[in-house]
């Protein structure tokens, strides 16, 4: 099917280490001339990290956008490397767990009409626990723990765990564990 | 729980009528000072329209960030509006519905590192099928029907119906569906 948009220029508006914002020119699908501006930002990783009870590890960290404390998966910027090296290196920094075991679940689009971010799920097994590798999440994170998925819909339904990229992450994963159950 | 960031100062960098990017002046929880990019938008709407086979209603329709056709439901921005008005309004204008019975079952986050952007999920039920409201998603919208559960997770292994915003909600909806059923 036909892209019912023609874009007729970009420009950069503006750029920081992590999001670039680029202002399309356009023509809607209806005729009229307008603008559109994206967040164009590396793709992310999210991963879950589940252990032979099939509990799947949380952590409890900050979201400066929402300025509040949340329960979610580890999870990060792809920081333009590759999807596993990313996915290892935030496992290690966020939970200090090594994982011998990875497998890629998903991967979906974070935020439909706004960004072209892109998010792996990928799952991780057979786990060994140890200290969390020093990084730049540093007070960042408050807490983490191994969560059973009934107790991962009570913290969603309390709003606890309340933002998207942890809940379409747990749509695969839930799906794994009980296909493989 | 203390916010382990302190922000010294903000300012608008780039703005347009539906997103506003806001650079802050921060102290990272380590102490070293930096920015943060925060992307500022109008809360937004997502309706899973379910009709007495439990099936729920999906859209084909165009990302512009991703510069493809894919299913998703029908949502939109509240456009500062209230919840249920942007709601109905979208359901009329995106699948020519109109719900007799509105609840709201979640309310999400989009993107925790970059937005702050808020999206509510609404369960629509006794629906009247008719046509669809004109609006300026014109072009934008190539098909739509009812769908079941199986069909939408095949849709989503497909990678046909891969965004995050769609999956957040499917899992408020499925988890109606499923203790209402």
């Amino acid at each position: 099917m036909k892209n019912p948009f023609k874009t007729l220029s970009s420009k950069i508006v503006y750029q920081n280490p992590w999001i670039r914002v680029r202002e399309d020119a356009i023509i809607r699908p209806d005729g009229s001339e307008g603008i559109y501006g994206v967040i164009e930002s590396h793709d992310s990783v999210m991963v879950g990290a589940v252990n032979e009870k099939n509990e799947i590890y949380i952590i409890q960290s900050f979201s400066y956008p929402a300025q509040k404390w949340h329960w979610e998966l580890p999870a990060g910027s792809s920081d333009g490397e590759g999807i596993l090296i990313a996915s290892k290196r935030e496992l290690a920094e966020e939970a200090g767990i090594v994982a011998e075991t990875w497998q890629q679940l998903g991967l979906t689009r974070v935020a439909d009409g706004l960004m072209t971010e892109k998010m792996a799920t990928l799952l991780a097994t057979d786990l060994t626990l140890g200290d969390k590798v020093a990084s730049d999440d540093e007070g960042l994170i408050n807490d983490g723990k191994f969560a059973s998925l009934d107790e991962i819909h009570q913290l969603i339904a309390a709003g606890e765990m309340d933002e998207g990229q942890t809940i379409t992450s747990l749509y695969f994963i839930e799906k794994w564990i009980k296909e493989n159950a």
